[in-house]
């Protein structure tokens, strides 16, 4: 029912994992759902609003985003309406992974039995929103019973953890918090000098110079692993990463609370800072995440109409070698060290990835992202 | 005898589509040749001298263009020499498409029956040219019996469509032009300024202005259409587009028209006349068609004797998302805009072009052009 | 025992030319073991020790180099501890091209029963020092059982070649010296000016000039052809290639003397002096051979301590059509010339460098050297 069935080494690789529990080290879930443990409200806001790549290629097909509910606020979309203007495209998913998913979702996770067509988007919903109404489908039951050890979520720097927690003791060490913190380390994005003193507010330090900067970050590391973080995660739009005179970075630290950092200066101070992330790395032992080669928000009509995330970040081409370098040669050979990088380029996979990770002590490459390649047929 | 048999699913979706008509939207026949429906002169004029896929690889293993009659006038060349030239070396495609393509011209189009060797080049030559001479494979015969519905050509801004106008009236929906203005677009090409004085003529619009340039090529366009063309094509041998001030592009275009012009505000000018393009689609409805990512002429010493198109025309990575970013922000939210991109580099149809053509209404791709890579074994 | 049993086309394309003999045509060999024909001293220094392939994972796997005998002097190492090391970490080899190689090594070649273990080191080690200390086994002697006609080094320009002159007349011809002069070419190199004195003493020529550098050059490339070479080999870390005027190249040469030129002024003479390599190529014969897309020496750790080919050189993406196109538009007509290039990028043979392939006369494509690419599983 949900595509072909595995024979052979394919069926007996699945066979011996299939059962193991599932330790998710990176994704977007709200650890809110496992604090307040309240009913997923329905299929629509559950599965297709918050999933952009599968209403970015409904938008290349010319479905309208609004009519999807993208943008609109809850009480005034209609789930139901939203679920059928996708079922009346599911066709044009043929052949791609985000079928192949949303199959599984439905048949083998949710145990819903119709399967979608256009005509059937109501009966679907219906066994959709009756599974989500009952207990064992809240948040916490359905971790459990798919058999989830640990879920790491990604928290801005400056989120205050509240709802991790909030969880009951027990789930502490089940959903733990990774330490994003793009937004106090890049100077061109929106607010940087605003969150830099909410960073020095949280965590007392006085952030007006470098040093205090740098405890700053430290103190916010230190609270996310006291909350149970293993990780942090770092968006890396250009790579490239330096290691500044530390009378430089702090005149560009201070350029930059006044907001007047040039774009190329902005890159170098961020280029600085991850290798500052690298350092603290090895000191506390917060293995580093680095998602590189997105190029974000490409669309300006829709980031200015719905904000950034809207499905229009497109993989490009990257230089891993010398956009890396200055990093692994200040942190690269110390066995404390853990650095895991994600690739959308699977010719930068075989050409400079996977000799660099036979290389470097500290490395590590998570899959090739090709689910971000989703293409009508 | 031309190639493995198709078995199983390749055999299935080949049957299906076997006999349908063919569309052919992009290719470089000349219409002359239906207008006119003179019988194809012989041979080596059909299949050897005008492919440049398949002379450039005979001149990479050190055989001579010229023995090939390229660069040599109709009537001094022999035409059954060159074809056994050309047999001579048929062992070099093994493995190629261009083989597996001519293979199949000769034996299933043409109906040849004997085999080429070198010892039977004659053989085969006067089959084809047998022929070649029957009533039935005169161009407009070939064209019905082989079941092509519409053919669409190229031609330059500048061509008075003389022989798409000649064609005989229920032939005018069948061999269509393709509006391509790289001649009046690119400012580096040669003859740029005299171009433009033509395209002022054919039009009778004022090309001193800017303003009066965009209406004469508005006017052109409209021709095209007039005369069936549905597309516009665009080589684009290095990937930029942008979108100037009114005054920065009218000051490029006053210094274009003297020739004055750097490299790189060629450049710049050229990216902002593929946005123009593209608006201009938006309004006409012709479909836009970028070719782009091939290094033109990079044999020198081939250019001067012989000129453009001899083969030495090698593909260049790319990059695609800033490369388009000007052009799709102008236009690709745009519902009555269609962008086809061809490439010819697989690994950014992988990284970059599907995920772009998952996200932009406007963008189709077309396949990756990899009868280019055509390299003896 | 090692590895899969080869079916059907494989075997058969395998066993038509399993018997014929090797020819070697680029390598690291020394000519000294030939010369000398002493017993290999013993596993690992044969084996472990040269091999950065291999010890540059068991180095990101977090063994240390120096307790692989890397770095330390032959005296003070102990060979038997050495091969317990690589065999307790064979496992991380698994699916890998070495351990493939390794196997054969081991098994097909040297004839080893014992397959490899951890618990089996030392009955491993045994075997091969039993092997290596028979007469069969020294060097000569493997040569001629294992079917090698010819064995080409790679050899510095400045390299006496005593010890090929010292192989015994009728070994002359089979092991052949490689003219690699990227120390007298490139100004960037340590030791650039001591290594341009050294030349003109060895050939008895005024390097003062660069007329009279060019004919040091000529000299010890046919000093080289008088030993048997039959092409150069270039390391090309950056593919740039360009022809200067005379008085700029003589300038630059000048400067490179004095070593006080700027690294793009070195990139540009390194890419002056390849279109030389080439003209001498047409003149005297010698292929040539290009080695492109390595970025050398990354891990700055390692090469201060350890010096070079630590494994920390890493495949990065080329521009081959650019980067050629001045050398090939100097000599690539040119019927006398044979150019190779090796890639360490799949996509870019496919890319460009078939089509490059496909259209200059002069063109051969080495293969792409996968082996790179060893990963931990």
């Amino acid at each position: 029912m949900t595509g072909a069935t595995l024979t052979g080494h394919a069926a007996a690789l699945y066979e011996a994992i299939a059962d193991l529990p599932i330790t998710s080290p990176h994704g977007h879930c709200d650890a809110a759902w496992f604090a307040e443990d309240t009913a997923f409200p329905d299929p629509a806001s559950l599965l297709i609003i918050p999933d952009h790549y599968l209403f970015r290629m409904l938008y290349s097909q010319g479905v309208s985003l609004t009519g999807l509910g993208i943008g609109v606020p809850p009480e005034r979309r209609d789930p139901r309406a939203i679920f059928r203007i996708f079922a009346q495209h599911w066709h044009l998913f043929l052949g791609t992974p985000t079928r192949g998913w949303l199959e599984h979702t439905l048949h083998k996770t949710l145990g819903v039995e119709t399967v979608l067509r256009p005509e059937r988007a109501d009966a679907v919903y219906d066994e959709i929103a009756a599974r989500l109404a009952l207990p064992a489908w809240r948040p916490r039951a359905a971790f459990d019973r798919l058999g989830i050890e640990t879920l790491a979520t990604t928290d801005a720097a400056l989120d205050p953890l509240a709802s991790h927690a909030a969880l009951p003791v027990e789930w502490q060490a089940k959903v733990i918090p990774t330490f994003r913190p793009d937004d106090v380390l890049m100077p061109n994005r929106a607010e940087f000098a605003a969150n830099i003193q909410s960073l020095g507010q949280i965590t007392g330090q006085d952030v007006a110079t470098y040093s205090g900067y740098l405890d700053a970050l430290r103190a916010r590391r230190a609270a996310f692993k006291a909350q149970g973080a293993t990780a942090t995660d770092h968006d890396v739009p250009e790579l490239m990463t330096v290691w500044l005179a530390r009378g430089e970075v702090e005149a560009l630290y201070a350029k930059a609370l006044k907001g007047d950092l040039s774009t190329p200066d902005a890159t170098r101070f961020y280029g600085n800072m991850l290798c500052e992330m690298a350092q603290m790395s090895v000191e506390d032992g917060l293995v580093m995440q680095i998602h590189a080669g997105s190029r974000r928000s490409t669309n300006a009509q829709l980031l200015q109409k719905f904000g950034r995330d809207m499905g229009a970040d497109i993989p490009v081409a990257m230089d891993w070698v010398p956009g890396l370098e200055a990093l692994l040669n200040r942190c690269g050979n110390d066995p404390r060290f853990r650095l895991i990088v994600f690739t959308l380029d699977e010719s930068a996979y075989a050409r400079e990835l996977a000799p660099m990770a036979g290389h470097w002590p500290c490395l590590r490459l998570g899959p090739v992202r090709g689910h971000r390649r989703t293409h009508p047929t």
